[in-house]
């Protein structure tokens, strides 16, 4: 009655937006209003009067921005404190993907994820990560079965099943994929199928998959846009496709093109944006403001079949962004649910911290077993070759030193130690191998943010830096650290599942800066720009050429484990 | 796995349409290619070989066509023989609201038209009618409560709730409209709201209703497209506003546009086309045919969150439509779920006459019952004045001629008496009224289409033959019916709860005619286009400005039930 009432004008709305430069996303224009908004919810667009009223000076207000594909866990921070820094960016929903924090610790993490999404007004919705693990090559926490895919399904806060990443197995129709989609058929299906054309492609959507982020060029965008996929044009940290992906844009397809993240850096949101930073990119590439919006707005909302959410209009959700510049989106003022939740580029929310006893002592294993010995049986072998700021690597054949059999570091030949500690089930295992073009000397890095299975990760020229810095990750339950000469140098612990921090932003951000310009003195190769991220890709055997999981080396052309001798 | 295998070319298809020009509603494009199809679904575009090969010869290939919402009964066939018209046109879906049906039989009438629909190629999704019966002041057949609805909504073929045409209930809240909303509030809402603007507007959506078809210029268009409303754009018999929204549609707004014909005659049907003629009169009003068509396919299938449907792409419905000219589309050829059911505009589908039982002896009354004498204190009274063709009508003052207090028709005065007739409940409630301008002589007509409550309505300037009608179709339960000088000159039976007949197109068609043609020789206003679809809104009070329902007259400014003497 109340609301009807107040859309009527027979009542004075609590909270009305006088002076609005509207972005209507459905007619595609400006309208001058005002916003009428009680109890969570828009109920009038009109003449209104309010007990509170805030005057927008004509500044734009539009839709809060949704981020349609994201790993929350990414940032390295919590959903509380990733929504910290992502709300002033305009950001008032995301569809998340736990497919991190399930990989280290299954449903148990899909659960951490979503209660901790209650305590922010961050609106956070689920896909159920679809392959974890993501090889069968790998010891990963968890897995996730159909089984627990159909105990899960319907549950609240669920939207559908995460990126089918496996494309092989949907193309090929493996039985197990067959089920898991079937399974799904009647929620929503994200798609992962980069450079997949043509009969492959029909053959990976046939089965109600629905989306896709992986697309780098314009014709790939098109094809998949006829093919009835609804593209994410994507602008991560280590992915970045929104320019390459622009020219593909036209006014006949872009409500079926939606913008995400996938996975950003922190300080990377810190200092670009987050949805806004996609927006102002293709506005730069020449798109109209308000078709990138809708990228970011109603597109998103219609793709992922979220009701009355993505516009201004009666019944939806008060979710709004307000900023001064349509070609230069930088949020001022944000509200969720009708709340101000951040004025004037100042925060006012306050999030709960979650009991986080659940998603810690993730590190499992016993140091004393580490034994990082590189036997060998000749000294001609197979070295993972790091391609700067590039998450594949290159092949490439050395000849490196042995004394009694044994790998020892040679200082000239540019040539690391890496290993892959299995770090969730006591197993013991280590995949031991050999890494070029990372550069440290008398140091040691490691971390527990390894792709996708999430084992310790570490690398260095001598095996006693090395050890301390395994051994000081099970200490902190994980995270990232730096160890010279036997010293630590500086530690970021990331005590939520090895992935995440409960500290905020401030915190991580003078860690890693902290950590990247030691690491960097410490002979890192200056051409990479993350001394960290640029190794938590080193274990992802998804991602050609060579790469290194807890069972040893891992050629990703011929898709099995393979020697380190010989090519 | 046979649709992977043949997805990717591995296996032969058993059916390609080879050499189409597809109409892309994606990508907004022409894309020249073949379409290959195994069980229901399309699996691959692409360059295929199948067992059976249709060779398009560079025909357009267009999605199915939908019609967004229609009342079936308003072509007095039933579901299979009106999907004997449409489907030939290119119509392979329809959203339909059974109201015409659930007036006179409840929810046995829903079921009805539900099982029926299964005995036909074309898919009908049904909606709950929300509004029956439309007003307290009348007795339809049946009542659909708040209880219905809930034991309704989740079976198969139900998508929501039909069009809420009490709108004043729900502009002021008023508590049993609200529950019916809130009952609702996860399905799909259509709603019905002609002429409401501004804060009325606001306030009837902010329940979430999504839809309307009543819009008739384009500015209401605009404005309900701005609050989040998908319009559509109705090609009717008696309502036709295609070409007046044309002005209204853009590039940019027509994705929130949707096609619908809600209450078309057989005959037009036959004589224009279907949801092909909005599209065709789209075109001549400038709009690009690949618009048109995307209002009557994917458009319709994102409104209605119909999953797979509306486009040509992997996994989708094979339900398509094939024809030669873009810019005036006569289907020849028409598949749905991957079966030629016309085949060069011959139709090669058969349907099952249900058992109809349970939806016949619907015209319960007793004809000995009926006394049509009309007393009046007065020979001032109001009189209600048809307009031609169309479902409104003027409250006029005439005096008339009374003997002994009765009135008697005077040739002279053009003024007709009418009856309702409750024909549900045995009653004996008899409405009767004054009209002017129909102009018949020495004769009646009577009809059990009495929109909303299907009551028996007659028309005569002699109560003798009028009574003859009357018994007339209480023989043969339900219809229409001519009588002169006590001969029934022609009659067509609906006894499918008086408003539909389970023969064919063929015999409705010349019933209608000679029955239109009969009635005009015997006097009626050569300006009505249609003698009895033109009496079928006299006792509708929900439009202006004065009908008659079983309960007497009625003022529809006053929404109130009059007497006839006096203004």
């Amino acid at each position: 009655m109340k609301n009807h009432n107040i859309a009527l004008g027979l009542e004075k709305a609590p909270l009305v937006l006088k002076n609005c430069n509207i972005v209507d996303v459905f007619n595609h224009r400006i309208e001058k209003n005002d916003i009428a908004i009680n109890d969570h919810v828009i109920v009038g667009i009109g003449e209104y009067e309010g007990f509170l009223e805030l005057d927008c000076k004509n500044m734009y207000v539009a839709p809060g921005f949704i981020d349609g594909h994201v790993h929350i866990e990414s940032s390295m921070l919590t959903p509380c404190e990733f929504s910290k820094i992502v709300i002033p960016k305009g950001t008032t929903r995301v569809i998340a993907d736990p497919h991190e924090i399930t990989n280290v610790l299954g449903v148990k993490g899909i659960g951490y994820m979503f209660k901790s999404s209650i305590e922010t007004p961050l609106k956070v919705h689920l896909m159920i990560p679809s392959c974890v693990p993501a090889t069968k090559f790998e010891n990963s926490g968890a897995e996730i079965s159909n089984e627990d895919i159909y105990s899960l399904k319907n549950r609240e806060g669920i939207l559908g099943l995460g990126e089918v990443m496996d494309y092989p197995s949907v193309i090929h129709a493996e039985k197990y994929m067959m089920d898991k989609l079937k399974l799904m058929q009647d929620k929503i299906i994200d798609g992962h199928a980069p450079g997949v054309y043509g009969k492959e492609l029909n053959a990976y959507l046939i089965n109600h998959i629905k989306t896709d982020h992986e697309c780098t060029n314009k014709d790939e965008l098109l094809e998949k846009v006829s093919r009835g996929v609804y593209v994410h044009l994507r602008e991560g940290s280590a992915t970045r496709n929104v320019k390459d992906l622009a020219p593909g844009i036209t006014k006949d397809n872009s409500r079926r093109l939606l913008l995400c993240t996938d996975d950003k850096h922190p300080m990377d949101i810190q200092k670009e944006g987050h949805i806004n930073y996609n927006i102002n990119l293709l506005i730069k590439e020449g798109i109209d403001p308000i078709t990138a919006i809708q990228m970011a707005t109603i597109n998103i909302a219609d793709c992922y079949q979220l009701k009355q959410v993505g516009a201004i209009a009666p019944g939806y959700a008060a979710d709004l962004v307000i900023f001064d510049d349509l070609n230069n989106i930088q949020p001022s003022t944000v509200l969720i649910d009708g709340e101000i939740v951040v004025k004037n580029n100042e925060t006012l929310f306050k999030t709960t911290s979650l009991n986080k006893g659940a998603v810690t002592n993730s590190v499992k294993l016993n140091p004393d077993d580490i034994d990082l010995t590189l036997t060998l049986k000749s000294d001609y072998v197979k070295v993972m070759k790091l391609i700067p700021n590039n998450v594949t690597t290159n092949k490439v054949m050395r000849n490196v030193d042995l004394e009694n059999g044994v790998y020892v570091n040679n200082p000239n030949d540019d040539i690391l130690k890496i290993a892959v500690i299995e770090r969730h089930h006591y197993t013991k295992n280590i995949g031991i191998g050999l890494l070029e073009g990372y550069g440290i000397k008398n140091a040691a890095v490691a971390m527990t943010v390894a792709h996708d299975s999430h084992n310790l990760i570490v690398v260095g020229d001598n095996d006693k830096d090395m050890l301390i810095a395994a051994k000081t990750l099970h200490e902190c339950d994980g995270g990232l650290c730096l160890v010279s000469n036997g010293i630590v140098i500086e530690k970021l612990p990331l005590e939520i599942a090895g992935l995440m921090t409960s500290k905020g932003y401030d915190y991580v951000r003078e860690k890693l800066l902290k950590l990247d310009e030691e690491a960097h003195k410490l002979g890192v190769n200056k051409e990479v720009d993350d001394c960290f991220l640029s190794l938590a890709f080193m274990s992802l055997p998804v991602i050609p050429e060579l790469k290194l999981t807890d069972l040893g080396l891992f050629d990703v052309i011929k898709f099995e484990l393979v020697d380190l001798e010989g090519e």
